[in-house]
């Protein structure tokens, strides 16, 4: 299973687009509402979520029906709290610690806070928008466009050749650490298409076929789909773009296998098991 | 290959990032301008998309670069004219004689257009927000944020049981016509997960593996990336969500060979060649 997957949650559709079931669910004094301390998850000794009450909310609060739990309606409350992950010890000791179902939950609050946050106002006329849907979605009442939330495609990739996979670095990963390429898709493009131009925008090599590995959420810098592929590279020769890469190597399947089972001679590190980068080199070596 | 894929354009993401870059390709006289009339392509009578030279162009025209061919720019104008695809008998005549690389392009420009219109200010402030990046993207003068063209990630998808294939029809669609079932990927989901939500809200149908076949870009109605997919189904009772579909069924693969191929005695009529249920149907029918 990737990261960020394997949620609980029911997210019952039909009912959070009826505003009636809306405020039934929030009545439910079986209800519970995510812990949360600015933007990370509060983490119980026993390394689970914490939730609380609706007796302890606010009034006032602002509240999304993440979904529910044995008929439990389960709610984030929204918060501006401000939040960059790649500088918060505390939510990568909270993945490290949390099952992955509770991880599904963290991430799924999470993008919708994000979302709601960057998006108060009308993108099409300017004016404030209102929350709708239970929180799955933002309505102006200037103009009447709704809005819905964002998720952002974004391919992941190993480019392949002569049994030898291609792993970059960015300057702001730690030292050692090697991970799959990565950009955003455009409108206009195919995943395969957009695997291909990335490799070629930031690496300079040419692929051909591509194949589709698995997929995951990723909800950091706002919410993104992480679609993990293998392309079959047909040039070997790197040309960096030193913009995006700091360094790119070819590598074979048993120093992969080294830096994924965290070997003393690994020659470099991987990714952390809930990024799908992980997923994607375990099961490349696995001869996917 | 897939609908709306295959776009000859170079891209040029280095070149288009750079402001003096854009000047330079906006005085090219070598310059190129899709022609539109309203938001539909012009088409030739050779059936090709028509160009226009730059000396046509409005001095205060907003110009997008869509990328070099041959080292030409090739531009598309912001309009602001309104289009519905599903009311435009130009579009689907246009899109019935246009090659491959010509409706590649057209969707570029189709999802950049409809993107801005629907953009003009900014989400997190609710200033009007300004063009950048050669038209790839959107600034906003006042807090600083910068926008990039969302593109929206659908699950498009056959449930598959027993050699039969499960397909629906919504009531908007022309009379015997049946597809795919198919819904917009929320945050906190993988593609696997989406496929399985969405088949089991429309038609009530539990399923468990699901094997990604392929993608496209679809420009019309927002920029939207369709993830084709193929899941077994673990239930094969239907439950319709009458609110979604009108009606669903399943069908064997000569049934569905015959639709895909127009045979007069077709129990229902297929997607057109450039929709990706097309492409999975026909995919499915040859056993992937």
């Amino acid at each position: 299973m990737t990261g960020f997957t394997g949620s609980p949650l029911d997210r019952v559709d039909k009912l959070r687009s009826d505003p009636e079931a809306f405020i039934r669910f929030t009545s439910d004094w079986r209800g519970r509402v995510l812990g949360l301390e600015g933007l990370d998850p509060m983490v119980s000794a026993e390394g689970t979520l914490v939730w609380k009450g609706m007796a302890d909310i606010a009034a006032n609060a602002e509240l999304v029906l993440l979904g529910l739990i044995n008929d439990k309606p389960h709610f984030v409350e929204l918060t501006t709290a401000k939040g960059d992950v790649f500088r918060s010890p505390a939510i990568w000791m909270a993945l490290s610690v949390l099952s992955a179902e509770d991880a599904a939950i963290y991430g799924t609050a999470r993008a919708l806070i994000d979302w709601h946050n960057s998006h108060k106002y009308c993108s099409r006329c300017g004016t404030e928008s209102e929350l709708f849907r239970s929180g799955w979605g933002r309505k102006c009442p200037n103009c009447g466009t709704e809005h819905f939330p964002r998720t952002d495609p974004v391919v992941i990739m190993l480019a392949e050749h002569d049994g030898k996979a291609l792993v970059g670095r960015q300057s702001r990963f730690p030292p050692g650490n090697y991970s799959a390429l990565a950009g955003f898709l455009e409108p206009g493009e195919s995943i395969e298409e957009a695997v291909r131009r990335e490799i070629m925008e930031e690496a300079g090599v040419v692929c051909g076929k591509v194949r589709y590995i698995a997929s995951q959420p990723w909800p950091f810098g706002g919410s993104q789909l992480m679609i993990a592929c293998v392309a079959e590279a047909l040039s070997t020769d790197i040309i960096l773009d030193t913009d995006e890469l700091e360094a790119a190597m070819w590598v074979t399947k048993d120093e992969a296998a080294a830096a994924l089972a965290k070997a003393p001679d690994a020659i470099f590190n991987a990714p952390p098991p809930f990024a799908i980068a992980n997923t994607l080199l375990t099961r490349w070596v696995a001869g996917e």
